[in-house]
């Protein structure tokens, strides 16, 4: 749920008239993001997505993140398409936060994702990936290697409240990641938080992917470890083959991976889990006692990141090799 | 901000095989009303608000509060219209809760209200009045006088802690409006909650009503007091009779008081005063330490109900006697 700044009738008139949507006709927030604060724009000329970045995002990586999208929706991937202004620019500021406005995107995200789903995702994946090889700006990946362990650093002391153990757990796992970590495998950009609730859907077929909020350039088969990760996975954390071997085959469908990316897919899983295990550990122990937002547990993380530290070829994860 | 249930894309697709909305295009939760949880519903017909009551709302009430709808907007009032199922309903159940489809206003609330505003307020309200009088079903006002004092019993220990002596100055309000508040005043369906986020305007034109989960029935220049609270008070807790005497003027341009509904504003006001306060305070008091959530200020009501004690009489409100 996410609305962290108001936004009054008068400032939004005043803000519109940078843009030729029409009349302004409804705005509404939404219980969507967690990073920014989202509404609901309907204007006579249609509904849109108004975003408001709040302060997790840097300010100057906006222009790579909408270009981005930018950049992707003309080569026809479903993905938000940035609206531009009257003077030709799609980031503007509104109740003091830099702001844009994007198409609505009609889709659902599904919550028990089936292998059909996996398998559709892998496509958009590497459609994705192709597409965004020609896209010119840069952006570091800021929640890769180099940053987990100052970020561990800020959770390492309180680690052990949450499963005894833990912190020397991953202590040990950044070491092995240190030493492992590939660094010659196809790069580009990747989306970086593909989650479900990130994937729309209509009626099985995925129509749009959304929240380019961590979009980066790393690696490619990182992008698809981190799907890994998040999708196929059961409720009780068993890894489902089935799953994998589809997101894989709908991947190679339309960009071939290459031996080494085969071959670093057990590691860049590991990866990809201590990434999200250190992230939801940080807010864990973040959160004020009482809140009424609860954070994701990263101890599910740790089970996955378990699950991957066992696996020693590509071909558990359903590839052929 | 509130979606406190959530609803699986396949509980939706199972739930709206009971309407004729078409296909499920997009759904998605609304950071709007903290009583229940409010989703955009877009379909092959239209775009939509699907509401899930959450335990504040007693369950006995929702057809009260849904044929009012339904009975107000057959009369021409600007408010949702229940969407009903093929059963011929438009009370069902979702993810567990009761839930209903109504349909979706255009508008958007005004932050600073002008005088035009509340005389189109007042307008708006004595249509409701009297387009309610045909309205079979009741429903008693569960937060009037009667439900003051044991509202007041679950704040009283730790009242003083938000303002010193607040405690004895409500504990004087009570026992004073125990002795004052009228019985005899015109009755009627009432709103009981039109504040400005209730309230939707197009281009200054008053374009729809919502939120009808507080309607009751009670003496209809209650829900005039109620107004007189939420809409003609400053930032600054200054009373603006220009908005007063718009919104009177609005209203008696629709419906005329009757001369012990005028006497009557004065103390009615002070009630509506102290039924908010109450509310915000047992809110603000019960709020973990730490939470993310801010609960709206209860002194504000102080102020506001500190002033009506001063009123002598309606006039002072802007009415001509």
């Amino acid at each position: 749920m996410a609305v962290y700044t108001d936004v009054t009738d008068a400032e939004l008139e005043e803000f519109l008239k940078a843009y030729d949507l029409g009349r302004l006709l409804a705005f509404k927030g939404i219980a969507e993001g967690v990073e920014n604060s989202n509404f609901l724009l309907h204007t006579s000329t249609g509904y849109f997505i108004l975003t408001l970045y709040e302060k997790r995002v840097a300010e100057a990586d906006l222009p790579f993140f909408i270009g981005l999208m930018d950049h992707l929706a003309a080569r026809g991937i479903a993905c938000p398409l940035p609206v531009k202004g009257r003077n030709g620019t799609a980031l503007h500021a509104l109740a003091g936060r830099p702001a844009a406005i994007i198409s609505f995107l009609d889709g659902l995200w599904v919550r028990r994702p089936k292998a059909s789903h996996c398998q559709a995702l892998g496509v958009a994946m590497a459609q994705m990936h192709l597409a965004g090889r020609e896209f010119s700006m840069r952006r570091a990946n800021a929640l890769s290697l180099a940053s987990w362990r100052p970020l561990f650093d800020t959770s390492r002391a309180r680690a052990d409240t949450v499963e005894p153990g833990l912190a020397d757990y991953i202590s040990a796992e950044l070491d092995d990641l240190d030493a492992r970590w590939p660094d010659q495998l196809a790069g580009g950009v990747i989306h970086a938080d593909l989650f479900p609730d990130n994937v729309f859907f209509l009626n099985n077929e995925l129509s749009g992917v959304i929240d380019f909020y961590f979009a980066c350039n790393d690696m490619l088969a990182y992008d698809i470890a981190i799907c890994l990760n998040a999708w196929c996975f059961e409720a009780d954390n068993s890894f489902n083959v089935t799953k994998a071997r589809a997101l894989m085959a709908g991947y190679e469908s339309v960009r071939k991976l290459a031996r080494d990316e085969r071959d670093a897919l057990p590691v860049l899983a590991r990866g990809a889990a201590l990434r999200f295990l250190l992230t939801r550990l940080h807010d864990w122990l973040s959160v004020p006692e009482g809140a009424l937002v609860t954070p994701k547990d990263p101890l599910e993380y740790v089970r996955k990141l378990r699950f991957h530290q066992k696996v020693t070829n590509a071909r558990e994860y359903g590839i052929d090799l």
